[in-house]
This record gives structure tokens, sequence and C-alpha cells, in this order.
């Protein structure tokens, strides 16, 4: 996994994920404020109402369904799962979560191939769906079905709007259905300034990340076409995401589309990834790729590398490159960002 | 399912589970304590060491591997998924929730069969498992693999130590591996003033309950014998159940294990319990399962049922009979039930 | 397995299954005339459009699609999977072939949960469906789907024309599709002298026994509402069972359903366990389910039970009761018969 | 599919594929052979047990196990899902029939994630397992576990002696095991005159190709290291590759391995395959792989193939590219591969 070093009591994990996070206090206050007598089960909560209407509302989707899964991976698996039979095809890019970071779930539970698409960073050009999606109605081919795309992606690059508008276009057009994984979905939301529906398009179903943007647990799911994901209450069910102290998840939601407090997050978890990218520069180092998001991947070897290890908790996508990926998140501080600046000083 | 009635929003949740209770105050502050600065994920933090040596310590089996998961359906489809292969056959009793809860997750996971046995109550007698453990080695039968039992049961009994270690040495002695649907272990070993690991007696693995027993979400995977669970933590992972931020499903176990408090939840939603059905009974209810443990259920029919159901919601486990479920927990307070009786008093 | 003794080389293989029978010469024939130069393979060869046509006709369905499968096991694990997703419900009864005799092939491929209900011989009350079918629409329960019943049973019975009817119509307004477990099904229609249609009633779909009634191997599915069986041919392809050099499936059937072969060797089948039934009874045998089609099954213990199995290859059902199962075929004949009633003369 | 064209009743089958050839005589006079009275089921016959000596004998492989199924997909798919659980990764080249034209059926039936090598006309240089076996012992990465292979590829390829003994011994210093996939393993053997286990190496695990190869239908599985695929014969019968007149398939691989029969029909074919690339080389045409087994893939466009394809069903790989493949069998004649030949003379 390159997560380096895995023994060292005294490495920071300041940048290791936007999962080494705390929890935001006002997230905290909310779990307090739910926590308040007996309340009906599974869902059946006011809360879990008021919070699934809040992320209707932040991606202006009136008549979609909202669930809730304690994790992303839950969240990615339990919308393809949903989605397909086990003669489907699932599409993907080269460096998607689902692909890479799930131990091979959606695979698993949806019995479905998941074919790669080349990508830049995660961008998949529509050309590259073209080649791909074939077979269709021939019973030796596995049936194409529906195409993942990651918003931001795990290299840390954003789809702008008009991108993303024309790739779930293309998709739609070629008969696919379009699935977001928006574990990082309000810093690309933040980063480019506009609308959240904008960033997921006309996207069928989406994971909205919660976890990574200062939450305990939690990712909810947007499925703004419910008519293709029957059944997807039971295989929320089924692999235990259907959480039975309800509230306790939808409040954290209710707490994070508050005020626009995950927005807030995002921004200020951008900013700091913009601060370090260009200290980074200003020190000569080079980036792996753009910036665009909370996630910088950055060329370090020698000793620099060495040094940086010693110090702080960082993964390295693949251990044939020197290249280190940081994190940075709603709780990340200056100070923070110039400690690790100071120790790539040369 | 029996929940009655869905809509009403003025019908009280005090008694229709132990899953619509609040997370108790420790928790909470636990959560508070975990939740400073950054922290590795995926439980290689400080805090899921020492819950998982609690745990260990609790059930006194120091060479177990422990596990978290968010929810007590996905610990047994963990345990059941990686205790099997796809012509593996898994026993359960005809009332298990792996059985008729958890919307066919076991199965789905494992591919493999699931069969149920007939049971008093949950309470399967050995000589049910002899009848039904056949076909080893022939090509056209599933191969029995593990079968699963419920302590305390989900009709509210309790497995004796010497009833558990006599059913556990049966099955190890037909070739079967164990495991504990422990949801409410807690309710079992302080309803039998036993030693945790005499309501266990020699099970392979066991399901330790936490969401019914005072955390916000949180069940355990105590896996006594590893080497039977081959791959666990990758099914874990597969399907959304390890947690990025772990610390702070871990720090819910640690205050539950701390100082007991596990089992005076346990011993005070038991004593409500007892309290519940002793003036049921004095009431002239009958109950349809002795109450041993923390789940009361009881024959009310007629105008009875009616108010009842207005009043609160209570869950009817079989819509052909007139039986009504109350469940007990750790914050159900005297004031509550005796109100419950109030209502009931003819 | 019951299969006694395994290691006689002398025992004959007489009356072990309709399956230890040769093939009929007409369908060998008919091998020989298909295999004249090359010809499209997976089912674009004109023998196979005759065979589907052949299969339509003789049950009715002229609306039904044709698949073929290599055995029994594949024909109705195809049926079921095609029809279910992993929350989804399977019926059948105690004795079912799919239930028993399949390894939990049914279970794996449909990821369902299987449940059976209590039989007469396999013959299902269906106050018995009643009764079991529930949870509709609730997540935390598996969803009703599809029964299996079997014509004529595992235990050697048939369902009547109006038993048939009753029952289907039954599962049908409960919601339920049908599925006809048809691996005996000629033999029912003989002992019947119905047409083939009345003995599968209503039913969704059908597999279509051969390798019992004369075929080297070979069953078929009827698919008589195609849009409940959809990606049927996907999951045909995914399991082996679209077979490429189809032709020789296909010449099989249309052999077995010319100039009513099918019924005919079936009939002959059926007379031969008439003339064994009766004779035994002669001998004072009893038996233990009435013997309405190619089955017998008659209690034999003792020092009779001992020189039977040195004799011949029969099945025991259960290990627990001195029942043994004999089967007779198209091969069937009087001396073989006549040979089997001396061996067990006292 | 691009087998072109689909309706046309009067183009010939003769270079469609291998499977659109008819079965050898001496197969089909094994089978009547075989017809001679009751014999024991599923395997327990002796025909069968000869059968198996026979492929034991052929490769050289005195320990191993000998399974047959019907068809190679459901070989190929039998070896890898018993070799896996559902969190391993499969490997293989990107122009194999377990990734491209099984539609999926080793995902479904594995649930393992089966990741795409770049290949030359599915070759593997060892260098590229090298580069994607990673992760291992990551919880996050499904677990690398077994690579198939294809001998002859699916591009008429071979592996020789030295490549294939190479890669395999690559493969387990990795960790991995090795299938190969031998649908046409009798063609590489007789390309390369080498002995067969010369050609199949180091492997684990070989399907044994016969359908294409003068069977009626049938493949067998070579299980070399048998403590690697447990459970494979449970696997086999849930998908109903477990025949119950099991002498009937395994009659025709007596007859494949009696005389050298399987390596005449191989020698044959690849034969007629170089009269075809001579001569279409002859003519100008340009192959897009060397021929170096049965298949010849050349490049046609135009006229000539409007021409071809009204005359011949062939197979176009990749719609994209112009590019025709011609498959010869042991039945194709020199007049067939002349007449082809003259239809394409400009």
């Amino acid at each position: 996994m390159g997560q380096v070093p895995a023994s060292a009591a005294f490495a920071s994990a300041a940048f290791a994920s936007d999962n080494a996070a705390p929890a935001h206090p006002s997230v905290l206050d909310a779990l307090h404020r739910a926590n308040d007598g007996s309340a009906p089960s599974y869902g059946a909560d006011a809360v879990t109402a008021q919070a699934a209407d809040a992320i209707r509302t932040a991606f202006d989707s009136p008549g979609a369904d909202v669930l809730f899964a304690f994790t992303g991976t839950a969240a990615n698996t339990i919308a393809l799962a949903s989605a397909t039979r086990p003669w489907h095809e699932i599409f993907c890019s080269d460096v998607a979560h689902v692909l890479v970071d799930e131990a091979g779930g959606p695979v698993r539970l949806s019995g479905a191939q998941l074919t790669r698409l080349p990508s830049v960073d995660g961008l998949i050009a529509p050309e590259e769906l073209e080649r791909r999606v074939r077979g269709r109605g021939a019973v030796h081919h596995s049936q194409p079905r529906i195409v993942s795309i990651t918003q931001s992606t795990e290299s840390g690059r954003v789809w702008t709007a008009d991108a993303i508008a024309e790739f779930v276009d293309h998709a739609h057009a070629l008969g696919l259905l379009v699935h977001v994984d928006g574990a990082r979905i309000a810093n690309a939301v933040a980063a480019l300034g506009i609308s959240p529906v904008e960033a997921i398009a006309d996207a069928d179903i989406v994971s909205v990340g919660g976890t990574k943007n200062g939450l305990l647990f939690g990712d909810a799911i947007l499925v703004r076409r419910p008519e293709h994901f029957d059944g997807i209450h039971w295989v929320q069910k089924q692999i235990g995401h259907l959480a039975s102290k309800h509230r306790f998840i939808a409040a954290q939601f209710v707490a994070l589309f508050t005020d626009g407090l995950w927005l807030r997050n995002a921004e200020h978890a951008n900013a700091m990834a913009r601060r370090l990218s260009a200290g980074l520069q200003g020190l000569g180092y080079q980036l792996a790729s753009p910036a665009e998001s909370n996630e910088v991947f950055v060329r370090i070897d020698g000793d620099a590398l060495g040094h940086l290890t010693r110090a702080y908790l960082v993964h390295q996508p693949d251990h044939n490159e020197p290249v280190v990926r940081f994190v940075t998140s709603w709780a990340t501080t200056e100070a923070e960002v110039d400690d690790a600046l100071a120790a790539l000083t040369r």
C-alpha cells in the first residue's frame, strides 16, 4: 500500500489522508443533540428525513432517493451492485478507487466484470469509452451497463462542468448509466466554484462523501434515477449499511449540509493544498499532476524522501515511481503545511 | 415487518428495540476524547489496539483476532462469509437473525446454503444438528461447515453455560465450526451471572454486540480460531466495514469495556425486562416465552392490542399470532415500564 | 449419498437411476445424421431451430423461448438464477432436487435464499406457501420471488392437472413465479394421461428433462414468460451451457420429440415401475410412497436389504430409514424387473 | 460479435471456427460402444477411469486429478473459481477467452477481480506480470492468486517450450498459480513438435480442449496440484458439469487419446492453416499475426471483404480493424482451403 512507514509511532498522520483528520466540532455537537431519548430505528426517524432533504436540495435533485452508508467503499459498492446483474460490465478509470482500493468489493458484490479505461489522472476521454463499449447484445460478452467516474479524481484533478457534462451525455448516448464517486465531491465543487449539480452533471447516481469532509463516518448515496437501481435498499441492508440507530449517521449529514459547512470544509482543505503545492514548487519540487483539489502529488526521491517518510505517514501510489501524495483536510492548519515545507527544504 | 404502526408520529419507540435507545453518555464522551488531531486510519491507531485488547480480555481469549463492524448484520455476515466457500452449508435456528432479519445477506455473501433447524425459542437441541448434518464428502450435497447460534436468543432465551458447552462440543464433534451471534451477549452474561467466556463456551467466532448495548453503532468480531477464517479482513473491507476513521468505532468499545459498563448496561436492561414481565403477568397477560434477558414476548390481543399499538411502536414477530415483543435497554426507566403497564391495565 | 455399495464391481446399475440407462438408439442415429459437414455454432444451426419448435409445440407454448443445457442441475440453476436477484427468496419442497441434490448450485448462482416448505412426497399444499410467503416490501427480509415444484416429484408422485393448476394459480396470486423441475415431466404426462401443458399448468418456466428419458445428455428450458427471465441467455453462457457444437444437443431433442418417443419412453419406464411395485407388494413389501411414475420407494431391511445391495446399486434417500429407491427407465426390461423380484423373494 | 453475416443461409461455416466442424467418426463410434446397458452414473463407470488415465499419461502427470466438463468455458471457469476466493485477483492477457468470450463467467463464479495484462497476440512478457502483481498482504487490494495463459493463444500464436517454462516459473516465483487454457493445446503441441508436458511446463491446472479437436462436446480439466483447487468437484457439480451419464463424455476422450488421434487431428488442422496462410500471402494479403497453429488472421478489406463475407461465416475480432479470422479443423479439406483462396483471388 505504500503507507510509509507502518511502524513509525512518531510519524505525523497530518497529510496521510483526509480520513486521518478528526471530526468537525459541529458534527460532534449534532450527535449530542440527536442523542435524546428513544427514536425509531432504521431511518424512520425525523433526523433522517431532514438529512435526506438537505442532500436532495444541495444537489438540486428533488426526485432523488437518498440512502446512507458507513463508508465510501460501501456507498460505491451499493451503487454499482444495485445497478448491475452478473452479466453486466462496469467501466472505470485505471486509477479508480472502485478498481484499486476497495479490495474487489464492487466486483464481488455485483459479479460483474470491471473494465479499466486509460485516463489522464483519472479523467477519461469520451473516446476511450467509445472504443471499449462493445459486444452489446452478444451472448459471449458481458453487457455494458454503467461507468463510474470520480469527482474530484483519485489523482486530485477535477472534471470541469463542461467536461463532465460532455462525458455523461456521451455515456448515456452509449446506453450506459453513470455513477459519480463523490468521496471528494465537495472539494471539486469548491475548487470549480460551480453549483453542486453542475459538478455531477446528469449523472444517475452519486456517492456523496462525508467521512473525508469532517464526519466521524458516513457517505450518502444520491439515487437520481431510482428506476435503474431496483433493490438498492436491500443491497444496503444485506451488507450491513442500513444503520439501526440511523439518527446518528443522519445527524452528521444535517450538520454538514447546514450553512454550507460541507463547502467551507472543502474550500479550506483546497486552500491548504494550494499553499502546499505552491510551497513545494517554490522549493523546486515537481508536481506529478496538477493539484486541483485537496490532494498534492509530488516527485520526491533520495534523501528528501527519507526525511519525509521518517516524519510523515504519506502514501506512495506506485512503488516503482518516486511520487508521494499529500492530502489536506478541513482540519489542516497553515502551520502544519509550513512545517512540512520546512522539513522538505533542502 | 409488524412494526406497528409505521406512521404514528406520537407512538413511543421506548420498547420498539434496544436499537431505538440513545447512546450512553460515556460513549459520547469517549468520542470527544478520541477526536484529537490526526490519527492513522483503518485501525492503525492506538485506540483500536486498546479496544481489541479490552475485548480479548473480557472474553478470556488472548490469541483471538478482533475486528470491528458498523452493524450486527455485518458482523454476522463477515463471520459466516469468511468461514465458508460456496459449496458449504450453514446451520441456524428457525428464528435466527441471520435467517430472517438480514435480508439474505449471509447467503448472498457466502453463496452457501443456509439450513434452518427446529428450535425452542432459538435454543437448538444437539440432536437436531445430528439429524441434519449429512452428505459429508458427497459431491451432490453442500458440505456442512458452521452452525450459528444466538446468545441470548432472538426470542429472549439464554443458553446456560452447560447447554452451550454441550452444544458447541457436539457441533465440533460433527466437524462443524460454531459462530455465536452475540448481539445481546452482554444480556446473557448478566442474566446468567457467569463469566463471559462461559457464555460462549468453546465457540470459534463471536459477534460481540455494541449497538444494542449503548453505542451509537458498532459490533465487534472476536475470531478465536483465526485459522478457520482466512481472508476475514478482506471480507470486512470488501463490504465497507473497515472504518477509515477507525478510532471512532474503537473508542466506543473502549468506553463499553471500561469498568464493566457493558455488563451494567445489560443488567439494567434485564432488570427492566423483569419488572415489565412481572407486571404483565400480574395484569393477567401470558408470556409467549420465558423472559430471560431483555426481551419480553407476551400475548396481547383485542382492544388491549389496539391501545398498545396506538401508544407504542412494538414488533409483532408473526402476523398470524397475537404476540408482541417489548425490548428494554440500558436507557429504559422504571417510569417507562410503569407507564406501559398502566396503558395495558384493563 | 446412500449409493450402496460404491465399490461393488458386480452390482447391477439397472435400478440405480434413470441416468444409469443407456441412450435410446434413435437418439444415437440422430447424432449421426447431424454430424454432416460444418454448421454454425452456438445454436445458429437449423437443427436447433427444429428442436426448439418441437418442444414449444409439445407444450402448446408458441411464444416461449427454448434453451438447452447439458444437465438437469444446469437447467434448474439457469432458470432460478435468471429469475432472481440476490435479495430474493426461492421456495421449494423439502425433498426438492434443487435443495438437496445440486450441491447448492441454485443458491450459489442466484445468491438468493432458498426456503424449504413441508410437503407430502414432494407435493406442497397451497397453504404451506401461504404460511411462508411473508415480509414482502420489508427491507429486512429476502423478497419472495419464485417457487419451484417438481413434476413428477423426487418421491415418485405426480401432481394431477387440478392440483398443479390450483397450486400455480395460488402462487401467482401471491406474486410468485413458478418453476417446474420437469426432469421427469414425461413420466408425469404419461402417468396422468393428460396433455403436456396440463401437466405444467400455467407455470412460467419449465426444465424439460431429456437425460433421464433416453438422451446421452441434455435438458431443455422452456421459458414461457421470457419477460421475467431477463438475461437467461447470459446465465446459460456464463456457466458453460451454451453448447458450441449446438446441433449435437438439439438433434437429440429432435429425436425425442419425433413421433412421441419421449412419451413412449416414459410410459415404458412407468409400466416397468408398476410391474415392480406390484411384484414387491405381492412379496409382502410395503411401499414408502405411492409409485405413480417411474420410481418405487419400498421398505426393505434386514437380510433382504443385504441381499439387494450386494446385487444392485440402489439409492437410500435417508440412512436413518430402511427405504430403498428403484428407478426404471426406457431401457428397463421385464426380465430385469423379474430378476430383481426374484432376488427379493424371501 | 462480428460473426458475419448472421442471416446468410448459404454462407459456409467451414472457416467460422473449429467448433463449426463435425465430430470425428472415431468419436461417434466410441459413443456406440459405450452405449451398452446400464452403467453407474456421475463418473463411477469404467470408461471414465480409462479416460482420466489416458489424459494423465498424455501429459505425464501421474498424480493429477482429471475432471470433465461439457465446454471450454466451463473448464476454465471451474478451474479459476476453485482456485480463488472473492478477494483474489486473476490475471490474463488482453485477448484471453476468459476475459472477452465467456460473458464474464469466470468473474461471476469466482467473485474475484480479473486484470488484463498487455500481450503480443496473447503472449505475455514476464515483466508485465511483475509490473502488475502488487498489493500483496494489503487489505485494500485484491490478492494476486492465479494467472491464466492460453496455449495456443486466441490469436493463433504458440508459447515455445522455453517461453512457457520461463513464464510459469516467473509466475510461481511471484506466488501465483498458473492456469493454461488449452482449448487448442493439441494444436500447440503439434505445431511445436514437443511433448505435451513441455507445452504446459509446470502449470498447476490445464483446460484440455476436446470440442474444438473432434469431439461432439467436452473439455477436460487436468488438476496437477489438487491441493490448490480445493472443492473443485463441488464447483463442477454446482454449475451442472458433472455429467450424469458420464460414460458419454469419457468415451469421447478415450477415442481422442487413443493412437494419438488428438495430435493427428491437430496436425491436420495446422497443415490446413499453413496452406491457407501461404496461399493468402501468395495472393498479396498480409497476416495480422503469425499463423502458428490452426488460426489465420489476415487483413482483408474493401470489395474482397464483401465477397468473403457473402460466401463465408468468418469472425472479425475488432470491428474497428479490417482483420478476419479463419479457423481450420481436423475436418478441413484441401479443396475447402483452395476454394476459399479462389474466392479471394483479385
